[in-house]
């Protein structure tokens, strides 16, 4: 049997509507890209990958490097140091891509050009050499292969970078920025020239939505901790001014380049990547915007929208001699083991032995565990026995 | 055996620190309120409520009343109606509360003053009693009985509310208000003054954290999409210029109000609520915060946080004579329903007849079904017979 | 003989160029005033009242009442105190009219809507009707006739003040107005809808040029401080936005007023006034501004064109017999007095009596007449006589 | 008789009140600065200069060389071209340097840094070298005497040029600045290193003061509508955020420098410089200011204080046999003039000859010339003889 999801990607791309916008201007590589390439990747955090259309093609990652640079400076110097030089506070304004404090000169958030660079900035290394490689090697491993830059690309953004060079300076005149500002500022044109196609950023964005864990490898590449402050971020500004227009229509941690590429993370569930050039007037691009629409509303991937309610947790509760079983199935959080919790609280079990029959449940997670010790505790002080039948060990397995 | 939840979050009132900051003092109603109170309510979607500290007392709903004044005009007048006139992006400004588009005069979100008085003035009705009347039936059958306003908090807030009314004649000077700024400024004013405790806190957000239906009445009280904007906009809007921190660090749409009240609600899961009088410089109760934190950390509750991994969705393969059976179990969404799928593509049945047991499965959710469904008819055009085991109607129901 | 300068006035009408703009249309009184009407009065220091065109038709007056109005409260309470309530610098932004201090509230000057409602509620008086009579009797003795309010245009700027009144309860949330902000807000809007015409505008434009003095009353009617304090901010406010502009192309203090009234102070010398209702996008008489412009050029009306050097002020220096006769004429200001002192350092009289020849002096000034005097004392101290040709008493009269 | 004027400043010196404040500290040269330094220098349009304290010590003439390469840009390309670029709008916001229009990035006026670099951009060369050398070459004919720079300013400056090069690249970005825009950015450091003493800035002064004739060398070095323009603007911009208090209290175009210097133009009388390192948070000297301000009050400078009246500028006006003479004396303006008129049409001479006796009139200005030529001619087509008395050729030498 052949996989349906691939055809259903395909779909999509086929449905996603007549296109509009303009490719980017400012750099002749962006300015000829083909404005008709159209892909789109899925990879799913267990490590499958689902491509359709143009996903073999590399482009500069742009602005999509910018979750990935300040995870990397998150891990090399901690919060603190981070959140020191740069806030986290989407900026509102559009138009005034400087926002900085006019007090302290930091930056609204990493998403924004001036954060960006000031995230560059951090990075550890020997020298600004040292530190690229490092940015370089982290951004191959999350894509989990070897990436080079587009030395063309490079050369480009540097002839003409003077509203960035300008950031860099500002920056530096705070402080935010040490050393040599035009280190900071070649270092972040360089990240934002390295090539990817659609599915090493759909690779990316999957080792986001598993936690830091890359879905193929195995490896933490990005500490817990890092991995939910940078998707924190991203579903703040990570739109530019549209964040809560996204927020509100697609529902996911998102971020988008002005080269048309478009990632998106899902938690425990997938990462995704498309690539259209032509942008709208907020620099995102227009089919890419569509498809995440799109695959948002099939897949029920918008972060508000409440689980699909399942099967009462409690399968069955029913007397076997001496023993009041308790029969529970299925995802265990702390709203399931409420009501195990509440049902022993309203009809408690008089004498002998409580059996919880774990042998239907899929997980059970650290707060719905907790309290299960709890209760295990409780009974045993009520002068009750208690078994736990967990072929799978579940509940071992947890502890 | 007395239930072990609510002794935790008596724990967590215990452990919350020292109280520091002011309360709000803009009224003697609120600048009398003993400071030492201190509550915390938790209400899961199933609607059982668990308590500690004092959520009895009742205090005016200040700005907590926001988001559900927001929900009912949404509700009255549809998504774009309202998007006409109010925007969804974080202003980021925090000294600025005015926030208005300089052209359109379109505030910045619900979330701010301007934005919620704007939404007041939006809520259907004959007359500005009428409509009151309809926003307090509304907030009433949220909190799951009849509240009413506390007209000495009313009449403080009417006696010295220069600013609103400033608000409320520039929003009706861009036509955003309609008719008399006056009777959308009382109305606002009014829905402020409403008295809840803690309780009827937690139950207004287990009702959005449930999608919109309330936990005990089992009444759709918010549609499907408005509640899903809601929660959105108190995601990117809800705690003002802390949005971002308060993302980073807590994860959870949330709303507070400077008489102390704090809701946050974890979609699918619980409703939360608390009660401090004393402030942080934002506006925000300094040990409401820190019991968001707490219970953040401990419950598992950060939106970004991946869901605990649980076993294989696919708990075995085998043959059984002529028949493939693929036994199931768990919850099963996109990334399991992939897992699945992959197997049959990878390793393909040649023959005879595949069985899905799904007798251990807890919930499916749509995509999961679109794809099952998709896999069926493939095996099917494959010349390959399909017996699914349903006993509990889990495939059947979700059709 | 007929004056020409009527004639020269009726000229500057007929080349003031072809009209364009709109009548201000926020009220019907205005949207419906004659858009051909045009008129220009040019009154002198000394009383001389000369006009062209339509300059009987009275209008409301609008914001040129603000700088009265600024001036009475300043006379009322003093510079110190209407400072604290009102900043006197350019607030640059055009849009943004509301232009207040994020943290004093305190508006950026008194020719912006904000601060004009301010400088209202800072006019003293028992009660709102006596606070508005005494602005009413104030203006009235600028203009040298009792004027009156049309109380259309009052009814209908209040059916419709929305904008205005916001401003008015930002001011009392920040305690810059107190009590009910509503009387601010009534006695500004009563001020603006005072009936003027061009010659009445053009008397107490005057008034300020000559410093205070009413020109035909004679009477003091501001203080010669709160005057000079009056005009500097009409050069640095007067013109919104385009203040910049104004004072680089026209360079005297003026102000405009949304009905097409527009007024000019040159001290010393005139005030001007004109009237076309048809305004610029920044709200300013279209032809008023060319007829400045012309008058300017024509009348060498700039300030920052240095007067025409007249002759030298020392008409000559000669030894008769035993005295050396010094023989000044014209105005002596320093610069001039300087030249005669150092003539006297450089060249000294060695012997005898100095003579200083005053008959042919027209006027001198503080810091010339603190130089002779200085110069006379030195004389006698080196053993000199000095005698003083005073006919007209100018020295006499100045000490 | 030595002259009172020298001791007059020292005095005004001696009672300029205690310094307080704080030298600028972002160069060592500056921060070095002997801080009890205190100079006064008045150089008069006739080219007199006195001076008292330390007027001889050079320093980095700093943003005193604003006005100055704006006018020789201006002169370089003509307004149009300038204004382009560079508006002449107040900016309002103090800490806000940046002060570039949104959407074109022009400058809102040549005093701020941003304005100045790109004043600099503008002036016409060969090369970088050739524009500096042209700057230098322009303020050294300002000054009288060759300038130099202080290349180890220079040299500190650019070595943490951070901001600065921040503002030649955001204006480099929106093409107001054209080439290199570390072209424009040294150009402006090495004009505010040129080296100058109070001497040298008070005939800077004094040639605006003059209309842009040089006092000693009567050389025309700077256009009379470029003048004038340079003056308007240092009057609404010149001391930042403190323009309008300025105004308010002093009265007269000037420019601050952070090295502590300061100068001020009255047009038609003198330049005014003085130095004093100390700065308020303005960055303008503190005892500069107060030298300032009482200059101003001393010697009647301020702007808006009408200049005080003389005699009636008719000194006479009698039957002689067949004549009527009118004996007319002083400095005759437009009000002067209309005082004559007026008389003439009130009470017409019947017949005979009008004598116009002029021998005591001092200067008559271009409007008040026009006036009598009129006159002239009304009186000959009355059928009247006229005569003019004019020994010294006022009236002649004015056509």
């Amino acid at each position: 049997m052949k996989s349906p999801i691939p055809d259903y990607l395909a779909e999509v791309l086929d449905n996603c509507g007549a296109d509009s916008g303009e490719r980017a201007d400012h750099i002749p590589q962006l300015a000829a890209a083909d404005p008709d390439l159209l892909g789109v990747a899925v990879a799913t955090v267990s490590g499958s990958l689902y491509t359709a259309g143009d996903t073999d093609v590399e482009v500069s990652i742009q602005s999509v490097s910018k979750p990935f640079v300040y995870a990397l400076a998150l891990c090399d110097l901690g919060t603190d140091a981070v959140d020191a030089k740069i806030d986290v506070e989407p900026s509102g304004d559009a138009f005034n891509e400087i926002s900085l404090d006019p007090r302290t000169g930091r930056p609204s958030n990493p998403m924004i050009n001036a954060g960006a660079i000031a995230a560059n900035g951090l990075v550890t290394g020997n020298d600004p050499g040292h530190r690229f490689e490092r940015v370089l090697d982290f951004v191959s491993r999350l894509a989990g292969r070897q990436l080079v830059v587009d030395e063309e690309v490079y050369e480009s953004e540097m002839s003409q970078v003077y509203r960035n060079r300008a950031l860099a300076n500002l920056l530096r005149s705070h402080d935010i920025v040490s050393g040599d500002p035009e280190d900071a500022l070649r270092g972040y044109i360089r990240q934002c020239s390295i090539l990817v196609n659609c599915k090493d950023l759909a690779m990316m964005a999957a080792t986001l939505a598993s936690g830091g864990v890359h879905p193929i490898s195995g490896e933490r590449v990005v500490g817990a901790q890092v991995n939910r402050r940078v998707l924190s971020v991203m579903t703040t500004c990570g739109m530019y001014d549209a964040a809560g227009d996204w927020m509100t229509n697609v529902g996911i941690p998102a971020k988008s380049g002005v080269s048309g590429v478009l990632i998106g993370a899902l938690p425990g569930q997938v990462g995704v990547a498309s690539f259209s050039p032509r942008l709208d007037p907020h620099g995102n691009s227009v089919r890419g915007v569509r498809i995440f629409e799109r695959l948002s509303e099939d897949m029920g991937m918008h972060m508000m929208e409440p689980p699909q309610p399942g099967r009462s947790v409690l399968r069955s509760r029913h007397r076997q001699g001496d023993q009041e079983v308790i029969e529970l199935e299925g995802t265990v959080q702390f709203s399931q083991a409420e009501a195990v919790v509440r049902g022993l609280d309203e009809q408690p079990t008089d004498q002998g032995t409580v059996v919880f029959d774990l042998s239907r449940v899929y997980s059970i997670n650290d707060v719905a565990l907790k309290i299960f010790r709890e209760v295990h505790q409780r009974l045993l002080d009520d002068g009750l026995q208690v078994e736990v039948r967990d072929p799978d060990h579940v509940y071992d397995s947890a502890i």
